[in-house]
């Protein structure tokens, strides 16, 4: 998605060889034109799967993906990273580690709103080990609802997430990879989707 | 907001005499749908003050403020509710005490997102004693920046923050009021707006 790129050269910092940031746009202020570009980006590549769900995780996830599930007419539904005193019912729960903040988490989802004939598209604003994405498969699987594709604004490529869920045979579409972000230059891989 | 009042109706919950659930619509699921109608009409209200900026505070202000920005053509800044790695830099920050939760913690917005000259919306998703939207003025005070007004989709018209805002003069425009929840049911104030 060449107008997510070039926000990403013009206002993203690569901090180390691991760490992008994008609070400029993505995940402390946002964007919100860029987020219905996003939106229908992923709803041009998803339409044909017949989604049911939008399923992501608090809180840089929720832009992309309620634009993206009003492109694609369905609700979205965000995990939340821990429990909360009204989500009190039957929960759905996967533990995730987050490398950038080096600790781990619970995620929780109200069974209620994932059903066994749920097609869900999993979105997130990053992919780099997959930890995030694995715990929001985890959840989907404990529904026993179908995942039909995982969406994710930023794939950190020189990460492990993106090569080992492709290899599990599922759908992930990045709207930008990475391919490196080595002596403070942000590399994108060559090809343009995938 | 007839609209609003009305999924309330169809699809909230009174937990208690305080609490009233809403994660069908608002803050688990979200209705993309029924964002896009809560910005127009925050956009509707708010349309004369030159707002610059919103601020709200992550998860549950997140999706009605991307939509208002999108309807104001102004950037969209959430409050973080801890330090995380990749904000390092000069922070505004203050506390805020969750009576749902029952614990304090930190907000925090990175200074750059700002600006003495900014006119800033505050939204959020509730409104009950004020905790979250005082924390949020207290770093718009910060930074030097005026608070052109406050957006609330859910205002428990019962408890105290929206009687003492308004007493110190802050624009205040709620959605939908909440006069009681007492034995289950739902009663809203009946004036419709303000």
């Amino acid at each position: 998605m060449e107008l997510l790129k070039q926000k990403i050269l013009s206002e993203g910092t690569a901090l180390s060889e691991s760490v992008l940031k994008v609070d400029n746009f993505l995940n402390h202020q946002i964007d919100p034109e860029l987020m219905v570009e996003i939106g229908k980006e992923f709803k041009n590549y998803f339409s044909d799967k017949n989604i049911t769900k939008i399923l992501t995780l608090e809180s840089s996830g929720i832009a992309p993906s309620v634009m993206a599930g009003l492109e694609l007419g369905v609700p979205v539904v965000f995990a939340r990273k821990r429990k909360s005193l009204t989500l009190n019912e039957d929960l759905l729960t996967a533990e995730v580690y987050s490398y950038t903040k080096q600790e781990t988490s619970n995620i929780a989802v109200a069974g209620k709103f994932l059903k066994k004939d749920d097609n869900v598209l999993i979105i997130d604003d990053f992919l780099a080990n997959g930890e995030a994405a694995n715990a929001l498969i985890n959840v989907v699987n404990q529904a026993g609802a179908n995942i039909s594709g995982i969406g994710i604004v930023i794939e950190k490529a020189f990460q492990k997430g993106g090569t080992a869920l492709r290899e599990e045979n599922y759908d992930v579409y990045s709207l930008a990879r990475i391919e490196s972000l080595e002596n403070g230059e942000i590399k994108f891989l060559s090809e343009a989707v995938q």
